[in-house]
């Protein structure tokens, strides 16, 4: 949670999922200090979230890629990501568009994996972990 | 980003949407101090993602619900939950779970709005906000 709600750590994230990996490129894209894109990499990877690769040896160079782990964290950056595109921009500004493979906007919809409705928070009851799965 | 990522607004707000609405109940539920929940609570208001309002007048009594854009939050809530219960919780430990109103539980998926797949990272391109919607 911590992690997602800081704002560089989100965007490094963000940059991860769109195939953005390298030090170089993530500072450029998103024109973030050095020293403060290192520590939230170092943070990431010590979490499990990203994984360090060296990509070349002379000099040492190094890529960043999402773990399994990390790669979960998929729905929550895309959900968060349109509340505030839907919510914190100016409501008459034109809207980023996320397009799927589909050829259509993908209008990202949290559905129920057994039968497709989207979910509605009163259509949902939290149970506690039981014993038997 | 930055109040998703505040551990106790982000439980505050998993309370709202279990119906949980009132100062003491939520202090109760989730073992908060009387100090800490009302400036979080201001917070939620102040961004506009809960509405305070009075619900008794001797003494003056208030509960917070959530607002249009609050409940627009569902789909991180859930997302950012559901990543903990998989990732950040003891393997072994059986997980809570959502029964949604099908009778099955929810296991929830977010998928292209217009196709229904689910989606994945590598199957959609951001594109920039365009002019024409």
């Amino acid at each position: 949670m911590e992690i997602l709600g800081e704002r560089w750590t989100f965007l490094i994230l963000h940059e991860a999922f769109h195939g953005v990996r390298r030090f170089s490129q993530i500072q450029r894209n998103l024109g973030i200090a050095r020293n403060i894109l290192s520590a939230r990499l170092q943070l990431l990877v010590r979490t499990g979230i990203l994984e360090k690769r060296r990509y070349q040896d002379e000099p040492e160079r190094y890529e960043y890629r999402l773990s399994e782990m990390g790669r979960g964290l998929y729905p929550a950056v895309v959900a968060i990501t349109r509340w505030g595109d839907e919510h914190l921009v100016d409501h008459d500004a034109a809207r980023p568009v996320l397009r799927h493979s589909c050829g259509h906007a993908a209008d990202p919809v949290l559905v129920c994996g057994h039968c497709g409705e989207p979910l509605d928070p009163r259509a949902v009851t939290p149970e506690p972990a039981a014993a038997t799965v």
